[in-house]
């Protein structure tokens, strides 16, 4: 006896498989729940998502995701246009703006250098934030601390030092309200390295 | 400073954000996802789901979903028009169909009885069974062995055995591949109480 499922069910059981982080087994839920739904909820549910998709633009200044030529945040005038924060994807702009405190610009790379996945400085929106380090004092690099991240950062330091900018990296440390009994050796280390004074 | 997000990732992180078992991190990921694919494959994305959507009947016999107007089980003609095996849900008929072994008929209740949340039995596809019922020999509730499974196969089985239908219910028991030692005590005492000959 083969295997038998809807066409219905299979054709948007299969979409929902294609996003990263589902498996057959989710697409098949969220398909199920996708074809209960009223015929118009899920046609704006789709729609939306093409209109996201169509008008997202990279701001021509900082990369980040937009609708605009320029971002809201490049464009703001109250924001302290001499620093710029590099970070791996719009993900992370959102993260700052959330977490609140910083008032500089960013620079979103699109990805981070990975030379085993075939990843390389050309891949990345590099050219587009040296072309942009006129009268900027610092560009803190804030990109995540794995290894393609350390990489990353410490390529991109190298090309912008020798021009008389400040590089500052994120500092390693514990993460607030954790245990320090189950943080890894690595932050431990860095987190004693790295001690401030009371 | 107020919480940034792009609106286009806003929009589609929206989207997914209502899918059931999808909360705001996962979507700003799938969301971020779908903002790099390439348009037209966000588009034949979006487009299939609402194909799926707008393609969906109730098969008239069964109740599952199909595209036609009786479904491909129910218009198969090698298989046994005498059994009907009750479920929950089109996944469970999809479920059976992959494990093999069953050659009858199926009944898709779109839902369990659950009084809590208001589901009784008019909401249940009940009526379109018991009109079915002409030349048929046995029906399996094959609900979830959950106490809403349990008392919805009760239930229907209640409706179906003054009509002189034999009525079973799946059995209780130990899942293959599993280990006794972390068997629950309702299934240990039924894997006990339905034990058969070697």
């Amino acid at each position: 006896m083969s295997e038998f499922v809807s066409f219905p069910l299979a054709l948007a059981a299969e979409q929902f498989a294609k996003l990263p982080g589902i498996g057959i087994k989710t697409a098949q839920r969220l398909a199920y729940y996708v074809l209960n739904q009223p015929e118009n909820e899920v046609r704006q549910f789709a729609e939306n998502i093409i209109k996201a998709r169509e008008s997202v633009k990279l701001c021509s200044c900082c990369q980040n995701f937009t609708e605009r030529e320029i971002c809201e945040i490049c464009s703001d005038e109250e924001r302290d246009k001499s620093i710029i924060c590099v970070v791996e994807s719009p993900k992370d702009v959102s993260a700052f703006e959330r977490a609140g405190g910083y008032e500089g610009l960013y620079h979103v790379l699109h990805g981070l250098l990975s030379p085993m996945d075939g990843i390389t400085a050309e891949d990345l929106k590099i050219k587009e934030l040296l072309s942009r380090l006129t009268d900027v004092k610092e560009v803190i690099m804030a990109t995540n601390p794995t290894v393609e991240g350390e990489a990353t950062a410490m390529y991109i330091g190298r090309l912008i030092k020798p021009m008389g900018i400040k590089v500052t990296r994120l500092a390693y440390g514990l993460p607030a309200g954790s245990a320090l009994e189950f943080a890894d050796d690595v932050t431990l280390v860095k987190a004693l390295e790295n001690r401030n004074e009371l």
